[in-house]
């Protein structure tokens, strides 16, 4: 069984590339400055990107100096473009589900991943794969969607019996699949709690350095009132860990 | 400035001295289990427990060997009870507020507190002054009420647009004072986000070891199906952390 690959479904594509982070890149992700300072300077470094799309944070690792990058991602669609705005030795890509690769021991000093994890199923086995492949002292650095995010029935906000603006959480601690409607319908994620993704990297044998819980802050918000919002629920869960030495 | 004191007030402490946990102990708390797995073999160890109220985790350290226990807490009527069901010499009592607590260095083996750093007004000060206490190798356990719980104005369950039970969270990265009836009206806690006390444990010098969000199991749902609610919004926060080595 493989998890959906809902983005080489053309209607979700289409949307999905009209992101801001997708037509600006990196510098449209809100959450990219707090997700920069979670890496480790990448020149000279080799460095895997897992889940790398349209190759947005390949092409910056190779800007930054990094000595090879890998991209890897499931959609066939958007690595096509990803090789297309490629033109570097130094970047390669690979067509893989996630749930499924492999990778060379101690061939890698960081491996990113951002905003992809939520679509696996086996967590503890890419966990394993990316420990195995981390060299000791090398870094692992991830975002996902928020779990306070992910987990409710109903992913809009709603008004309390008392007139406030709510997040309306259920099933917190209840893991497992849900089915969203993002560009189109029955988009599937897997919601995992903030500890499992906390544990899952400790146990596969790296040691924590930081979490972040991210909401646009203030200066965002001045812009973008909407984006209040993210106080009330976090929208992204960011990790840094780095693999303890043998 | 000192935390409330809430302990000391008569209404309140006739109050929570009725709850499962303070009539029958540890085992009258549905998360010891959960903590008890966090902690080392206390055979021997010093161990400290901060907010230790009537002295319940005192008495069991001391009955597993511990071969000296401090006790600390702010409320005097707590600690005039502990000391009186207390007979053993291993253990003795201290009346601070935490908030101003100094501990000698290294003179510790394990660092416990069950249920109180929400009341804190100054956490690092406290993980500073734990982390130079803990000796390297040393252990820090602690539990305090989850942030999904502390969070919202309101701490009382709705009922969704769509006729579902939800736990109507808001302000959730918003941290700070919260005041809320228990026992009586106005106690305050303070709102910490998960990250916050994630990221305070390691840069004190501990080692992320693991993290619990705890919540009822389907055992005892079976038995006591409000319980289910917390599988909605988990109760508790459960950390276990190592002193790293200098």
């Amino acid at each position: 069984m493989a998890a959906q690959n809902i983005y080489d479904d053309p209607d979700f594509l289409a949307g999905y590339a009209t992101l801001n982070r997708q037509v600006h890149g990196l510098d449209g992700a809100a959450e990219w400055p707090e997700l920069k300072k979670l890496l480790p300077d990448l020149a000279g470094k080799r460095v895997a990107d897992l889940g790398c799309g349209f190759g947005w944070f390949s092409r910056w690792a190779e800007q930054q100096g990094a000595a090879s990058v890998l991209g890897v991602d499931v959609s066939t669609k958007m690595l096509e473009r990803a090789e297309a705005e490629t033109d570097s030795a130094t970047v390669s890509y690979r067509c893989i589900d996630l749930d499924v690769l492999e990778l060379d021991a101690d061939a890698y000093d960081v491996v990113f991943s951002s905003l992809t994890l939520h679509y696996l199923l086996d967590l503890d086995r890419l966990m394993a794969t990316m420990a195995q492949a981390v060299t000791p002292g090398g870094s692992l650095v991830f975002s996902v969607e928020h779990p306070i995010f992910s987990a409710p029935t109903s992913q809009q906000f709603e008004t309390s019996d008392d007139g406030n603006r709510i997040w309306p959480l259920d099933n917190y601690l209840v893991e497992g699949k849900r089915v969203t409607n993002w560009f189109v319908d029955g988009v599937v994620k897997q919601h995992r709690t903030v500890a499992t993704y906390v544990n899952a990297v400790i146990d596969a044998g790296f040691i924590l350095d930081r979490i972040v819980e991210f909401g646009s802050p203030a200066s965002a918000v001045g812009e973008n009132p909407e984006q209040r919002d993210d106080w009330h629920r976090p929208w992204f869960l960011l990790l840094g860990a780095t693999r303890a030495s043998d």
